[in-house]
């Protein structure tokens, strides 16, 4: 069974600037959701675009044959962090259809607040 | 009429903790909404997918013909529920097109944040 | 120029209970946002599913030519109100091509809040 | 690398009225979230439609090459402000392939929200 397509995009990025305290506005996160409903574990490479400067990434993940994984870009480490404060885009690529959804849960204020929708599947040739 | 596509999937999945209260808290949901638009019942067959364990299912639901299902992920019980705290994805499939539309209600705050999103509709073989 | 499809399909549907009061509570609203953006004006046939009855409709409305529509559920009154409280899908049907979105503002709480996703553009024969 | 399309339609669309103080409620927006992950910059004039005069723009706004743009409709200037407090569409067209996502960050509340979806793709002839 394979579901879903190798390309996503998400064009919506922003992670909150660092919270000095503990708490609620810790839990805040900006998340791409990735279903691997497939027998073969997932390789993705994911880039990130900024509003001036290059690219950051790839950035390396595995979702297992069979499982999910809730990415959180504030736990991308390597190459090197995503930026707090500023906006963002990514790209995703894996070796084996996924389907991909992103969500962002916003806790800095006194009340939090979710979005969420469907990542943008990359359709056709150099997908 | 035949209306929308017979598998669909949603990356997002999340059930919050058992309140121990009552009142707003409980009202919280996370809930696929299927719209049989046709003159047939549509037969679903869920299949939830986690972090760290094989996918669980499949559950079984009707959609009458010409009838919606507000479907509620914590309304599943057989053969296991659907486990609390924990991030999970769907795939569901029926034997006729149906749309899906995936939606969370949380209020385990003071103020209640609503998200949605259309399911991801998987089309080609296999589908 | 003509954007969009001529069938849309929304699962999710909800009216508030009316309130008694005034206020906050009364803006509350599910809308389907509709868009022609072509030269020839849109007339919708829209059908609303519910759960345990026969649909509803059809509710007829028009889009001028090169306008947009914001639509609102329980603004609709012939051939009968939509009913408060229960949940219920829809199906949107135009001679021309529109593009629909659907949002809801839930403001029955202290707090408001906001959910949206483009409506499912259906495809192929029948469309 | 070319990824997405060079057309896009958001049916939804709505400015706060302007806010007579100043904190939090000035940081309300609407966004359409462009990414330009390709070589080649993005050259993209924006249509407004709205419920009961002629469109406005064109507004032409460049996305550069692999970057990303949050554009705030409350910064288009150019032919005319977009007014505030009335429902609006729009049309997107860009010279490349483009992914937008639309995204509303409502905070005239005491609580902010937020939604966002994909922007309809528009594909095909005159796309």
């Amino acid at each position: 069974m394979s579901i879903g397509h190798r390309t996503w995009a998400i064009a919506e990025g922003w992670l909150p600037p660092r919270a000095g305290g503990q708490g609620r506005a810790l839990e805040s996160h900006e998340a791409a959701c990735v279903l691997n409903a497939g027998d073969r574990d997932a390789h993705l490479d994911i880039e990130v675009f900024f509003v001036d400067r290059e690219p950051a990434g790839p950035y390396r993940v595995t979702v297992p044959a069979r499982r999910t994984l809730h990415l959180r870009y504030d736990d991308l480490e390597s190459p090197e962090p995503v930026p707090r404060g500023v906006a963002f885009s990514s790209v995703l690529r894996s070796d084996v259809p996924v389907v991909i959804q992103h969500t962002r849960l916003d806790a800095r204020d006194e009340a939090m607040t979710l979005m969420t929708t469907m990542a943008h599947p990359v359709v056709g040739e150099g997908a």
